[in-house]
């Protein structure tokens, strides 16, 4: 089967892949050379990078833009991640990141991501994000539109 | 005052720094321009690299020296950990990273990280090591001799 | 078009991409957040991670695979480097890069790598890499079936 | 003898490290973890970073200063870059970084860095860096006062 790489995958193809259950959203990729470390296994920091990188496009697909440089919309900053490394990953391993919302507060949310490959759960990581305004002024409440789409889409939950 | 880097802080001088209570082991340094990420700030994968080479000093302290390509003692993994973002670092700034062991099981220990900076702190970083066998036959248990130091030194508590 | 990502590109192929001539080898990917620096482009340093993983992959395909532990075969070592940037580029770009051989001695050849996005040149690489004996005892020379490929497949001329 | 880490060497203590001659600016730091690849020694790319760390202190100092969001001064790109490994760099080795002005034109000039380490020239790096007008508009001439520190300071030549 061929992996399509940097693209959304649909819950059949990674279902296919043992992804289950199927995230809302799921991108594949390849372990570089430069992402291991002396070990000669992925170092434990560029995790965070590959989670990272799906939460920017996750939060570009909501409509929460991360904006670089632009001057509307929220900042978004990560408060707290607690991450399970299960199974090491080695150079040339393809693999699949997901993130999906599994709660959201009034201008917070909680995302959970995993780490799949070769049809095992690599690893896991679930963290806190928060809205903020760009002027430093204070807490930016999560749009309408995002509250419906993290339970329509992701079936997550408000949290008082 | 002289900022000394790359070498163990003692307790006077971390509570000059304002680090309270003063860790087992801390190290400071100062934040790199390759360091920040497009929002101009260190980004949040950066901080798992500064806790690990803490941890990478640390258990060689302890006696339980990573070994890059040797044959005897432990390998040494981490399984899982927890990161609190409390305030952003910028350009230039000068850190404090810390190290200590909190609790110990046979085979696992769990290390508390902070990450100073004027006078305040930035992050923390709480998470399990587990102690392997190089063959990968097993568990590898924790020496008496570090144990007596985690309880002595560190103030760290065995747990069932 | 549909870009496959991780996996050697054909002369067609590049050619449809823009790449002119094509290269011995070619494969694309795309730019991640994590290699964005504070100025909101690539960071310099990253464009070598990029040259370097498609020569690990080159030099896997020419048989002087670079050996993470193993025991036999060459130890590869990059003695000298030129880069151009020519463009810079931006937040999820799409990439190729290329190498080949242009030009080898008895221990030593040259590489000479492109890196192309959107049918434009974005930069260039040219550099040397050594062959060394894993046991440090001095040079290796370049084996003859490596040789002849160099000549066959890339067109590269010896040099005195 | 204490190395001073993060702070400009004079050329009594460069002298004193074995540098010859002294450059304009020096800085020392240390081999980290996160900075060796599979193979144990520093990874080809991580030269860069270091190099690129001192350039932009150096720029600081010389008044052409990177704006990191900043309204004035010129935006300053690397064009090219040719780097030279002379011998690998190990887990926790000391290292000091240099800087200097070689030669220079009306909006470009040449940088010469070298990498010492226990006495040793372990790496060079020279470089041509352009400065832009930061609306795009065109190159920004280097000012007069950056002109006559850099043959004053440096010793450079400016170029026809």
């Amino acid at each position: 089967m061929t992996l399509l790489y940097h693209t959304p995958l649909s819950p059949e193809a990674q279902s296919e892949l043992g992804i289950a259950p199927p995230a809302p959203l799921a991108m594949a990729d390849q372990v570089r050379f430069s992402e291991l470390d002396a070990l000669c296994h992925v170092n434990n920091a560029v995790y965070l990078q590959w989670f990272e990188r799906l939460r920017v496009k996750y939060t570009q697909i909501c409509g929460l833009s991360r904006n670089l440089g632009g001057e509307t919309g929220p900042r978004i900053v990560i408060r707290s991640g607690t991450i399970h490394y299960i199974q090491e990953m080695l150079m040339d391993e393809k693999y699949v990141v997901t993130c999906g919302c599994a709660a959201f507060r009034n201008t917070s949310f909680t995302l959970h991501q995993e780490l799949w490959s070769d049809g095992q759960k690599r690893a896991t990581f679930d963290c806190v994000l928060v809205l903020l305004r760009q002027d430093g002024s204070g807490r930016y409440p999560i749009p309408e539109a995002v509250r419906d789409r993290f339970m329509r889409v992701d079936g997550a939950q408000p949290e008082a």
